[in-house]
């Protein structure tokens, strides 16, 4: 399987409350209908003692395809399409990052 | 759980192969002993295509651990301290993002 990865930060004036909700309750749907993913997890970026600076995104998305046949059809669909358009409404689309990725598990023991 | 990210940079002049090579082979096995850690991820940026600029990072660290408490334990030991330290034989500090997360799973179908 391959990853995709999109690191995003919320658009400016927006609380991180109407971020978090839009991107889960609006915007999710619309992703989950994109053909051929095989998993979607969205991690919301959280404060943590000792942290200087404010996280350098506000999120990521991760979306799991069988390979990248699988990404190239699914960027093709209308629910790709769907998905970007909506991106408008709570992304700062200068301030994100997007890689393909293969993972590696090192260790895990949950 | 909580989930730490890293999205990270070759050093400059650094090939592909070496980055991940170094990365695999030297540095995971340090960032394995870091304590209360329970999954421990790497991601290998790859091209797609239609892809038409490079990855934004070569790769992506993902740790996970029970919570915040189990993280600044983490933060304060030994492995993490020679992690840290190991990082500027192949990584640009100038070029990376962290941030800690919180998932939410919205679909999986493996």
């Amino acid at each position: 399987m391959i990853k995709l990865v999109y690191c995003i930060t919320r658009k400016p004036g927006m609380s991180r409350t109407n971020f978090s909700d839009y991107w889960l309750r609006t915007h999710a749907p619309i992703g989950a209908r994109i053909p051929g993913v095989r998993r979607f997890v969205q991690s919301y970026a959280i404060r943590v003692p000792g942290d200087a600076a404010a996280p350098d995104f506000d999120g990521m998305v991760e979306l799991w395809f069988d390979d990248v046949a699988a990404l190239l059809a699914a960027r093709s669909s209308e629910a790709w399409k769907e998905s970007t358009a909506d991106e408008a409404n709570f992304i700062d689309s200068s301030r994100t990052a997007y890689f393909v990725t293969e993972e590696k598990e090192i260790l895990s023991q949950t």
